[in-house]
């Protein structure tokens, strides 16, 4: 066996490990019983030593030693050694009982949260916070590094991407998005959005049934996967031939399921899309939580959010939901790129949806870089969403708690989704180019070029290149704010006639 | 840290590994969507070898040479030493490779046998039983041993039964059940079994509901659990708090699902009650397949098949099934007791249903002791079908394709089915002497003094003595299979009035 040959078989043990706690993970947000909560919690741990005590090996260190010089390798070969030798070198700074430890803890904090959350109640979820808070700084200071305590969290979502990154990019879409908001609250006096019949039932049933065609209809292939319902929606690669995602349900209004569908068949068909050839290894695995997003959003705004695509989807609403109102295309598009200053990230429009990012960020700075303590974060929060978008948050459920991430110790994690909207404005612009008029492709109810684009330059690259490299040779240009800013700004105008 | 501690945190990384492969079992049998299964395999193939290295580890056996001798051991830890001695020196004898491939082509086989059996079509599952067996008897070249080769798969299901203890068992049962059988269809010609109407509908909801209902008053902890279904009904420990059990569907008649209900939730009752300070070690474990039948088949049989279950549950029924005839619990305890010369072990009746064990148990002596070829096989099932019940096998769906077990690898499984009939009325005379009058228990409604004399006498015990000192110990008499001809004749002679 050569090294190379080793080394693969012991990158495969380490992602067969990582996949089973997420198989456990998806099974634990849908489906477990409640009292399995501990014995998961402590499997789930139990995994994640075994998964670091193979990473931190050292025969893998000699083995990426001996291989990283080899000329011999492919572009392939080299982007595991890449992604595994990072890996391997940040584990290395990480004891193996606080691994085992900070699993166990953000398992038993997720649980809580869940609690927390339905009661509307803070204080359930604070010591666990706080537990969770002063792990991740310890961590902080075993990975080490330049820069601020936040940059090493930053770094862990999105290699490369800093504060110093992060503050100018953010002040720059900040500038243009805020009067571009402004813009459209002056608008909408006269020219107010559709309201909301209040007194409408969607079954949980029909919502499911029309998403579920939507879902086929965007590509998804449903006999290597599953849709399921859980508190907050997510996507799940687990392995070939078997990618989950989730999503909850609003009975009176079917956007929320829809919309949350379309954001996670999005990132699930790129888990549907990785090459099996290199499963188990970093080179088939998705490259970045930014990349991630920029195909949730790619679908669920760029595509669902437009009138080309309840063109098509207008005969399927009709169906499934025969009781609703007659709403023409161009009035549910409407209803769905409503602009308002609501309180919940993932139902945002797209204007305001990098300022509740924003909002996220500037806290977590807070958290670790300066000196807001746990007790202190949901009068923070309150106060900053008030000066942002000029309401009063009504209670912890619609602020501080809306969150799964902070609950899994993804702190650093929400200035990706940014990314992503940047990403897949850019990559949006590139396929137009290429393929021509998109509307008239989403109108035309067949969406396969679309992903048949995506495929070959984003999905079957899985991490050969870095995230960056990936934008630029799949654009031609580097990522860049710009498109989103076009798009947004232009999206928005005819919208509303600015 | 002492030897015991390092043995029992390498015994505990088996058994995690072993509760890994059930929960992926079950997540294969009742939500994985289809292309997954190849991949499912992988990891299961995968888990195994894991497992197994662990088992088959020279530092394990050097423990256990160390620790057999020592004094200073109590009950619990002897019993852990025990039964890990005895895994590890069979592991030993298996090739790591072999292990592997086994496991494979287990779960390949039980995807094709869904298939096949769908299809009633036993030519798509003859390669791959082709296959397990040759695998299988190559397993029992390892294994070596004692005995006929049949005895090698005898012992793995129940320690110590061989050949020569089930041929005569199986014998004296018979001697007296076919003459039971041939009194019963003689009375039946003048006090018939009541008639089915053929055009009755039970919603699955209903039949959810209803099963549901009785599931919980056995005492089923569903915050510790969960029901679904399956192809085939089955239950998983998987670890604490989170014990899974499935059931069918047959939406013209609600006993199928009921009886399927009430015998997994026998087995999912013993899991939950075993004792999670001896988690993921044998002693925590259920300690044979046999015990494990034995509590199943109480619940469902000497429970459910009664009158005095049906006064509780009627109103239940009514509640559920509005639109059913009006029955009394007399008769629909009646037709829950039809003897019949049905196709399907797992639907027949208490009389036939050793008879349907002893066929399966004769057909695989003569697959591992003989020579039927496995092409020959569903001839010779339904030849010794006729033979046994007059009756001719319509298709292999209803005969040689009604089981899991084959596409399992589990050979010599079977005949743990018939000890569990055994032990359960074994059980059920000494629970009578100690409770009193169980037909009154169980009309009273108040089920927990039954479950709360298994709990300690058998649930908690784990794998602590052997099944047969665990008989012993809670009956005061070694396993006879007396209790279960008296039980059997007698409550047979009441119904049909012999």
């Amino acid at each position: 066996m050569s090294t190379y040959e080793a080394f693969i078989l012991a990158v495969k043990d380490i992602h067969r490990l990582q996949a089973l706690q997420g198989h456990l993970g998806w099974d634990r947000e849908t489906i477990m019983p409640e009292k399995g909560a501990a014995a998961r919690a402590d499997m789930l741990s139990w995994l994640a030593k075994e998964a670091h005590c193979r990473l931190v090996d050292k025969d893998l260190g000699l083995m990426l030693d001996e291989l990283e010089p080899d000329a011999g390798l492919d572009a392939d070969q080299q982007a595991n050694v890449r992604e595994m030798r990072r890996a391997h070198d940040k584990a290395r700074k990480l004891p193996e009982q606080f691994v085992a430890d900070y699993a166990r803890s953000k398992s038993e904090a997720m649980m809580a949260w869940q609690e927390a959350r339905a009661a509307s109640d803070f204080s359930m979820f604070e010591p666990h916070l706080e537990n969770l808070i002063a792990m991740t700084k310890e961590k902080i200071t075993y990975i080490g590094g330049e820069g601020t305590p936040y940059d090493a969290l930053l770094d862990e979502f999105e290699v490369g991407m800093k504060v110093s990154d992060y503050d100018p990019l953010f002040e720059g879409l900040r500038q243009r998005l805020v009067p571009l908001l402004d813009q459209i609250i002056e608008a909408q006096s006269s020219n107010p959005d559709p309201e909301w019949p209040g007194d409408l039932h969607f079954s949980i049933d029909s919502q499911t049934a029309f998403c579920t065609k939507v879902s086929e209809a965007m590509g998804f292939d449903f006999s290597a996967g599953r849709m399921d319902k859980s508190t907050h929606p997510f996507s799940a690669g687990l392995w070939p031939g078997d990618t989950r995602f989730t999503t909850r349900y609003d009975p009176s209004e079917p956007f929320s399921c829809l919309y949350g569908v379309m954001h996670e068949t999005g990132h699930a068909l790129y888990e549907q899309g990785l090459d099996p050839d290199h499963s188990y290894t970093p080179r088939g695995a998705a490259v970045s939580l930014g990349v991630h997003e920029s195909q949730s959003r790619f679908w669920e705004n760029q595509i669902g959010r437009t009138t080309s695509f309840w063109k098509v989807a207008l005969p399927w609403f009709s169906e499934h939901f025969p009781d609703a109102p007659v709403w023409d295309a161009g009035t549910l598009n409407r209803m769905a790129n409503t602009v308002s200053t609501g309180f919940v990230r993932v139902e945002a429009d797209e204007v305001t949806y990098n300022l509740h990012v924003m909002l996220r960020y500037e806290i977590e700075k807070k958290l670790f870089n300066g000196d807001l303590a746990v007790k202190d974060l949901p009068n923070a929060w309150n106060t900053m969403f008030h000066e942002w978008f000029g309401v009063e948050v009504p209670n912890d459920r619609l602020g501080c708690l809306q969150d799964i991430h902070w609950s899994m110790g993804a702190f650093g994690y929400f200035p990706t989704y940014t990314l992503g909207n940047l990403y897949a404005a850019q990559l949006l612009e590139t396929m137009e180019e290429e393929l021509g008029d998109i509307d008239t492709i989403v109108e035309s109810g067949d969406w396969s070029p679309l992903l048949n684009w995506l495929r070959p330059k984003i999905h079957a690259q899985g991490s050969k290149m870095t995230p960056a490299q990936l934008i630029e040779s799949a654009t031609g240009t580097p990522p860049s704010p710009e498109p989103f800013l076009r798009y947004v700004e232009a999206k928005y105008g005819r919208l509303y006639g600015l």
